[in-house]
C-alpha cells in the first residue's frame, strides 16, 4: 500500500483548516531560497523567514521562492497567510499522496505534480511531490527535499541564456514543468532500457528470475502511469482554459509541453504492452520447453519399454521355454531388440518428433 | 446474488407511492438525533417524533437530523410529508440496493451512497446505504444502523473546530461526504495491504489457498468499484451543475472531493490490475514448477531406462550368451553402464537442463 | 443462430409496405383486450375488432389496448390504419428479431423491447418482443402471447392503488416499462444465483460439467446484454429529449427508470466479469492439479527407478560377480536400497515437494 | 495480405487524375443496363454507350444505370465526364480495396460499400465493391460483375409493388442499401450457423481441425467487421446530415437502415466474443484431457513401479537370500504385492482420483 | 529504448532557443534543392545557401525547398530566420524523436511525420522524420537524408502530369502527404505478407522460431501504430479546421487523405489482432501436441508396465513357484500377456485414445 496510496487515516473527518503533514519526512530543516530576476538584475539569497521575500514581490521582477522540506506546517501556514493561499491548497501541499492536478484560484494557479527518479540499484522509481504556485509576479515551489533537478533552469537564469530573463513568471513555470516532464522521459528511457535488456535472456533462457523482473517492471509502469496520466490531462486542460496567469506568447510552449507529456504517456503504454507480450512469450516458451522435455522422455521411454519387456520375458525361470535352448537364440533376441528399436524410431520420424 | 443485487422481487409492478423496505433489518428500533447549530449556539437532542424537529428548521441555524434504522416505513413516510420529499426519493431511501446517485428536486438535493467497512477477520467489505437530503437550511441523513463514522464531524461541531460552525448546511454535507470518501480510501488501503501481503508468498510458494485469496480479493475489488464509480460520477456532476443548494464558496471543497473520489477510483483500478497480474504470475510460476518437475523426472528416467534395459539383457536365461562367460564381463558391463550414464548426463548438459 | 439473429431471409429486397411476420407463432389466435380508465371510471372488455376501440379513444380517459399474438398481419394492418401508424413501425412490430429501440413519430412514440423470462429447468433465458405505442391518449401494447407480466399494473388500475388512475397514458407507459425492467433485474438475480452457486463446486471439484455450465451462463449473459444495453440507451435518450408524449411531472419517474436500467446493465457486466474469473480460476486449479499429479508420479518413479536398476544389476547371470558370493551381500544390498530411497526423499524434501 | 489490403503499389505518387483499375478483373466485358421509371412508365434497355442514357435523365422519371465490370477505365472516364463526377470519386470506384464510405459533392452523393457473399463450400466470405452515385434524378451503380443481388428490387419496380414507383431516386438508393445490409445479416446468419454447429463437437471431441476452424471463422468475422463497421458509421452520418439528396419523407427509412446496420455490427461482435469463448473452452478442455491422461498414467505407473521393484529384488542372484528358501515365500510374496497394490489404490481413492 | 524513445537527456532544462540536433546523423553534408514551378515555368537548382531561394518566393510560383540532412543546426537556424519560423518549430525539426503532429502558426502550417521503410532482410521497419512547412507560396521539407520517396511527385511536376502544375503549394503539400501515407500502406502490406506467410507454418509445425517471429512482428506493428495513429489524428484535425493555408478546392483531397490514413490505422489494428490470434493458436496447438505426446507415452507405458511386472514375477528365484514346473506354463504366460495387452488396448479404445 505504501506505494499506491499514502496513509489517509490521520486526516479522516478533520477540517481542511487543520494543517497536518502526511508523508515521510525527508529533510531535517526546511529551507527557503529566493531568486529574484529581471532582464537586467538578479538577486539570490537564503531566506530565514517568508516575510523577507515580500518586498521583492512588489517590483516588476520575477520572484521565485523555492521551499525545501514541507513537514513544517507552521512555515506553510505563514506562506499561506503571506500570499493569501486557500486552506485547501495548503492541505494539498502537505499531503504528499496527492494525485497530480492543476487548480485555478483568483490569485494564483496551483500545480501539484511528481518529480520522478529512477533508482538504478533497486530498479525502482522514486517520486517526490512538487507543488508550484504561480501568481501574477511570483512563483513558489515546494519540494520534499533539496534536489538538483532545477539546476539547469537556475543556470539559464544566472547566465542569462535564451530568453528566460526577458520573460515573466509564467515562462519560468513553463521551464520548470518542462524540466520535470523531460525527467519523466528520462526515467521512462532508463526503465525502457532495463525492459529491452531482458528480451534476449527471455528468448534464450526464461527463468523465474526473469518472470519476477517482468512483474516488477510492470508495477513500475503502473506507478509511472498513475502520475503521468493526470499530469498530461491537466496540461491539456491548461492549453484549453483561458487564464490570465499564462500570457498569449507562452501558448506555443504549453502546446510543446502537451506534446511531451502525450509522448510520455504513449511510450509508457507501449512498454506496458511490451511487458504483457513478454509474459505471454514466457508462457509460450515454457510450454514449448515442456513439450521438448516430454518428447525426449517419451522417445526414450517408448523405445526402451518394449525392449525391457522382451528382456524380462527371457529372464523368467519357466522350466520349459523352447527358445532358450537354440544356439542362435541370443543373437535372434538381439536382432528382435534392434529391429523393434528401429521400428520405434521410424514411428517417431513419421510423427515428426525426430 | 446477495452481494451484487438486492432482491427486487417484492417491488415488481408496485406503485412507487407504496413504500416497502427492501434490505436487511440491522437495528431493532429506529432512532432520531437532532443537532442544531449556528456560529454561537448548539443544541443536541434525541427526537421521539419528527415533528419535534420542525421548529428548529425555521431559524437561521443549521439543522441536522440523523436517522438510524430505515426499516420503519411509517417514520420515513412522516419525514417525507414533513419535509415535502418526493415519493421516489422515499422509495430510494428504503431500497438498500440502490446504486449511488445524486438527484436534484425543487426543495432539496438527495445523495444516495454507501458507507464502506472492511471486516478484518472475514477479509470482506461490508457496506451500508446512507441517504442524505440537503435542503436550504437542514440536512437529513438516513443510516441503516447507528455508527461512529460521523463522530469526528460531530466533534468538530461540538468543539467549534475549524470553520464548520460558521458555515451553512452545504458545508456540513461536504464534511459528511468527505468523511465517507476518506473511509473509502481507508478501506482500499486495508484491502491493498492484504493484497500486497500475499505477493511474497505468491513468489515463494504459490498454493491453491493463495489462488482462492486472489479471487476473493478480486470480488472485493469488483464490489468496491461498483460503489465508487457512480459516486465519483455524481460528484463530478455536482461540480458541474449550477445549484442553489451549494454556495459559491463551497465549490473548491467539492473539487477537493472530486479529487479524492477520482483517486479512490484509480487506486481501486490499479489493485484490480495488480490482482490480474498476480493470477498470470501464479499461472506462469505453476507452469515453471511443472517444467522443473518434468525435468527431474525426465533426467532420472532417461538416464536409468537404458541402464535397466542393459541389466535386463544379461538377466535373460539364454543358454548360449557368450558375454556371460568372460571373467571381466561384469566389470565391462559396469563400465558400459557408467559410460552410458555419463553420456546421458552430457546430453542433458548440452540441452542446458543441468 | 436461432438465438442471436432471427431469420431475415424472407424479407430481403421486400418493400417495407409488404407486412410479413418473422418469428415463431406462439399462440393460435390473436386476441385484443381493452382497458379504459380515468380517475373515476374503469372499463374492461375483450375486443373482437379494432374498430370497437376507437370510440373510447375520443374521451379524456386513458385507453390501453393489449394485443396478444402478432402473427396476424391483417389485424396489425387494421390497427396501423386505425391509428395512423407508419408502415416501418408495423414492420418492426412484426419482426420479432428487432433490437430494442425507441422512435418518435408525429402522432406517437414507439418502444420495441424484450420481456425476459428465466426458464429454471433449462437454465436458459427466454425472451419475447413487446411493442408499445404511446399516443396522446392511448397506449397499445403488442405481445407475442398472453402473459401475466402486466397483472400487477392491471391490479393497481382496478383497485385504484397509488396515483395511476389520476395520471395520463404516459404514466401507464412508465409503469409498464418499469415492470419490464424490474423483470430484467429478477432474471439477472436468478441467473446470478445459479452463477454464484457453482463457485464452491469450482473450488472443491472443478469438472468438465462445471466448465460447460460456465460457458452456458456466459452465453446467457451475452444474450441479456444484447437486450439490456440498447434498452438502457433508449431510456437515456428518452430522459434527454423534449417530447410532448411525456409530461413534465413524469420526468422523475423516467430518471428512476434510467437508474434501474443502468443498474441492470452494470450487474450484467459484473456477472460477465465473474464468469471470466471463474474460467481463469478453473484453468489455474486444473494446472495446480496437474502439478500435484506430476509430483506424485515423479516422487514414485524417481525413487523406485534407481532401486529397480540396482536389483536388475544383481539379477544378471554373469558367471563372475564377486558381490553375489559374500554372505552379507543381500543385507548390504538392502541397506544400499534403503539409503538410496532415503536420499531421494531427502532430495524431494529440499525441493519442498514433500 | 490479399484479403485485408489491396495492392496500393501501383498508385504511389500517381496523380488522382490518372485513372488506374486496382483489383481483380471479374468479367470480360463491362456492360451497362438502364432502368428508367416513373409511377406510370417503365423502360429497360441495354446501353452500348453512356451517352444513350443522357436523354432519359432530363425527364421526371428515376433513371438507374447499372454498370457491371469496372476494369474499363475508359468507360468510367466517359461516365465521369457525362455526369460531372469528381476525379477522386472515379478513383475510388476503380480501386476495389476502398473502405466503405459516403461522400457528398455538389451534384451527387457517392456511396462505396461491399456486397458480401458466403461461399458455402469454402466457408469463406467473398466481397465485391459496389459504388453508388445518387444524383438528383438519377442513380448509377457500379458492380465488379453481373449479380442477382438487386433482382428483388428490380422486380418490385417491374411489378409496381409497394410504393417504389411513386417515389424518387433517393428511395431507390435506400432500397438498394437495404438489400445490401439485409445480405450482410444473411451472411452473418450463415456464418453464425457454422459457428454454432461446431459447439457440440467442441464439447465432445476437441480436435486440431476444430481449432483451425475456429481461427478461420475468427478471420471471417474480422473481415466482416472491417466492412460493416464503416458502413454503419456512414449510415449514422447520413441520418444526421441535412442533405438535399434525401427527402424528408425518406428519413424514417434511413433510421431503419441504421437499426439494421447497428444490429449487424452487434451480432458480428457477439460472434467474435463467442469464438473467443470457444478458444478458451478448447484450451480448458484440452487441459482437462491432459489431466485425465496423466491421472491414468500415474495410477498405473505408481501402482506397478513398487510391485516390479519387489519382483526385481527376488530376481537377484545373491547366494544367500533367506526368503527364497521358505516353502510359502512365493505366496507371501504375492500377498505383499496384492496388499501394496491395494494400498496404492486406497491412496488414490483418498486423493479422489478414482 | 532506441526504437520507442529517442534520447532526451541532452535537452533537459535547456532553453528551446538553443538548437541541438537529437538523433543519428545519416548524411555527411546537408544539401538544399529548390524546385520552383508555375503552370508554365519550372526551375530546378541546387542551393548553396538559403538566401538564394528568397527571390523565388516573391513570385506567383510554387517554391519547394527540399533539405536533406538536418544535423546542421546553423543551416536550420538560417532557414528559421529567413522564413520567420518559431524556435519551437525549429526545435521539433531537429529532434528526430518527435511524435507526428500538425501545428498552425501565423505564417505557416508545420507537419512533422515519419517516412516508413520496410527493410526486407532484417524484417524491421525503419523510419525517418520528415518535417514539412507550408507557407502561403512556399513549401519547405526537411528530410534526414536524401531519398527517392518524392521522385514520382517531382516527375509529375517535371512532366506536367495531372493538375499539379496548375495548383498552389497546398496541393503540393497534399501530394507529398499522400505519397507518404501510400508508403505506409505499402509497408503495412509488406509486413502483412510476412505475417500471413507464417500462418501455414504455424498450423503444420509450430516452433520457437515462429514464436519469436510473431513477437518481432508484434513490435513492428506497435512501432507502426505509434506513428500512424497521431498522423491519422492530425489529418482529421486538418479536415476540420478552417485554415487559409489549404484552399477550398483542396478539401476533397484532404478527405481522401483521411480515408487513406484511417484505412492504414484499421489494417494495422487488424494485423495486431491477427498476431494475437496466432499466439493463442500457437499455445493451443502446443497444448494439443503435448496431449498427443502424452497419449502415446501413456498408451505404451500403461500397456507394457503390467506385462513387464508379470515377467518380473516369474523371474524371481523362489525355490517353490508351482507355475514354473508345468510344461505349458510358458505358453499360458504368453497368453496372459497377450490378453492383458489386448485388454489395455480395448480400454484405450473405449477412452477414444486410439
Amino acid at each position: 500500500m505504501a506505494r499506491f496510496l499514502k496513509n489517509k487515516k490521520a486526516s479522516i473527518g478533520k477540517a481542511p483548516e487543520e494543517l497536518i503533514f502526511i508523508g515521510e519526512r525527508k529533510v531535517n530543516e526546511a529551507s527557503l531560497k529566493l531568486i529574484d530576476y529581471g532582464s537586467e538584475t538578479i538577486l539570490e539569497k537564503d531566506l530565514s523567514a517568508i516575510k523577507d521575500a515580500l518586498s521583492c514581490i512588489e517590483g516588476h521582477t520575477v520572484t521565485w521562492i523555492n521551499i525545501y522540506g514541507i513537514h513544517n506546517t507552521k512555515l506553510i501556514n505563514e506562506i499561506g497567510e503571506a500570499f493569501n493561499i486557500h486552506p485547501l491548497t495548503l492541505e494539498d501541499i502537505l499531503h504528499t499522496g496527492q494525485r497530480p492536478k492543476m487548480e485555478e484560484y483568483d490569485d494564483y494557479l496551483v500545480f501539484i505534480l511528481k518529480i520522478m527518479n529512477f533508482d538504478e540499484t533497486m530498479e525502482t522509481i522514486k517520486s517526490e511531490q512538487l507543488s508550484l504556485i504561480l501568481g501574477r509576479s511570483f512563483l513558489i515551489t515546494f519540494q520534499e527535499r533539496s534536489s538538483d533537478i532545477f539546476k539547469p533552469v537556475i543556470n539559464r537564469i544566472r547566465k542569462n541564456k535564451g530568453r528566460i530573463r526577458e520573460r515573466a513568471s509564467d515562462y519560468l513555470a513553463y521551464a520548470l514543468l518542462d524540466t520535470i516532464i523531460d525527467h519523466y522521459l528520462l526515467v521512462i528511457g532508463k526503465l525502457g532500457d532495463k525492459i529491452e535488456e531482458i528480451e534476449s535472456d527471455l528468448i534464450s533462457n526464461p527463468s523465474k528470475e526473469i518472470l519476477t523482473k517482468i512483474y516488477r517492471y510492470k508495477q513500475e509502469i503502473s506507478y509511472l502511469r498513475k502520475s503521468i496520466r493526470p499530469t498530461k490531462n491537466f496540461i491539456l486542460q491548461l492549453c484549453k482554459i483561458d487564464t490570465e496567469f499564462f500570457k498569449e506568447e507562452t501558448a506555443p510552449f504549453l502546446k510543446d509541453l502537451l506534446d511531451l507529456s502525450t509522448q510520455a504517456r504513449e511510450i509508457v503504454d507501449i512498454y506496458g504492452v511490451i511487458l504483457t507480450d513478454y509474459l505471454n512469450f514466457y508462457d509460450s516458451v515454457t510450454n514449448n520447453k515442456l513439450n521438448e522435455i516430454m518428447k525426449i522422455l517419451t522417445i526414450f521411454s517408448v523405445t526402451f519399454i518394449p525392449l525391457t519387456f522382451i528382456a524380462g520375458i527371457y529372464g523368467t525361470n519357466f522350466e520349459y521355454i523352447p527358445e532358450l535352448k537354440y544356439k542362435y537364440s541370443y543373437f535372434i533376441f538381439w536382432s528382435v531388440l534392434i529391429l523393434t528399436g528401429i521400428g520405434m524410431l521410424a514411428f517417431f520420424k513419421r510423427k515428426k518428433w525426430l
